[in-house]
């Protein structure tokens, strides 16, 4: 198994997180890293996701991750086994990062040679949404068994998102999910986000993601 | 349809949230009302169980519930159609219910008649679990999809609840989960918590679970 660190984080000191959240931005801008805000429920799938897409971009970019969770190591773990620079933030029972927090992370990962930084964010569907943590663009993971009802219940979210990733799509001959009541949903909240099907364990739609990810990378770091 | 009121409520002015919540409590038994506060991930069945539940104990039991949400009607409306007496609680993007705000709701639904009140709380494993809201006693749904490594990761949700209903057990053949881990990593946290197995859809373990409830409102009432 490759190594990992684990970080504790401290809640943010920083007043204004939006000034702090676009100072990183530029930040990262300048170095030409790009940083991608990954969030989901618990369990939606983020990890098997984040795996998925790194075997397939692991080549191409040099990729760094930063797994943050209240407590316990077990998606630093599991990334940490793909190859790539990986650490673990613990947020203290935090439900959220702010931008003050991620840029502790992004410090103890060190982020001059990485082209290309996840920051799996706490599995929560409200609080993050909440705090601009400095990143290049912001990503959600739906997966079937939750439904197609969330982007209702939660708006905030869907509408911070530049990318909707509907998870678990192999799954849905046990569960009543309705794509186009999604994309509808989603749509009438932000009309510009994308949204993807994908199966992370199965592989499906996953090259379509990883499209839209390196088209969004070499942008960012051109 | 039946009806159901809409409650926009307020953050709590309280600072004290534990004295509050013991205040509320001891009302609550005075007036002979079990309030359950139920809590959960986005998507794990909170409202469907709530709806298998409620179909079997409401010739038993007069019972009210509160839909907390941050958005959106969609619960109130499912369970106006179950007949019970129903209020939508709207947090205004608020991530969880606190003592006070449980009490805004309460005195909304009126409980002077009922005994079995449930407070469905914001989808979210992480802020809910932090506050007391005054109930009698907190349950919470994990859904098979979720995996069963969610006590490693969300230890204080687990920690608080006298329940832990495993729901959607009838999707297990599409999902890697094993039961004993999940007993055994809630046992490690929680040594007296109630343990089900569910499903709310088929009617799965459902009577199991109505005959604890049952039981800690009859303890409570009598």
């Amino acid at each position: 198994m490759n190594s990992y660190k684990v970080i504790e984080i401290k809640k943010s000191v920083f007043e204004n997180n939006d000034r702090e959240a676009d100072r990183i931005r530029k930040k990262l801008k300048e170095e030409k890293t790009f940083l991608l805000n990954l969030m989901s429920s618990p369990g939606a799938g983020k990890t098997t996701t984040l795996k998925a897409v790194i075997s397939r971009l692991k080549d191409e970019y040099k990729i760094g991750v930063m797994e943050a969770d209240i407590d316990s190591d077990v998606d630093a773990k599991a990334i940490a086994d793909t190859g790539v620079k990986s650490i673990q933030l613990h947020t203290g029972g935090m439900c959220h990062l702010d931008a003050g927090m991620t840029e502790q992370g992004l410090n103890e990962l060190g982020t001059d040679e990485l082209d290309f930084v996840v920051l799996e964010n706490v599995g929560n569907l409200v609080c993050p949404a909440e705090f601009d943590t400095g990143a290049s663009k912001n990503a959600m993971i739906l997966s079937v068994p939750e439904g197609d009802d969330k982007p209702l219940k939660y708006p905030l979210m869907f509408t911070v998102c530049d990318a909707v990733i509907v998870n678990k799509i192999d799954t849905k001959s046990v569960f009543d999910f309705d794509d186009e009541a999604v994309i509808k949903r989603v749509k009438k909240l932000n009309k510009n986000a994308e949204i993807f099907f994908i199966s992370a364990k199965t592989g499906e739609g996953v090259d379509e993601l990883c499209e839209w990810l390196k088209k969004q990378t070499d942008e960012w770091i051109k």
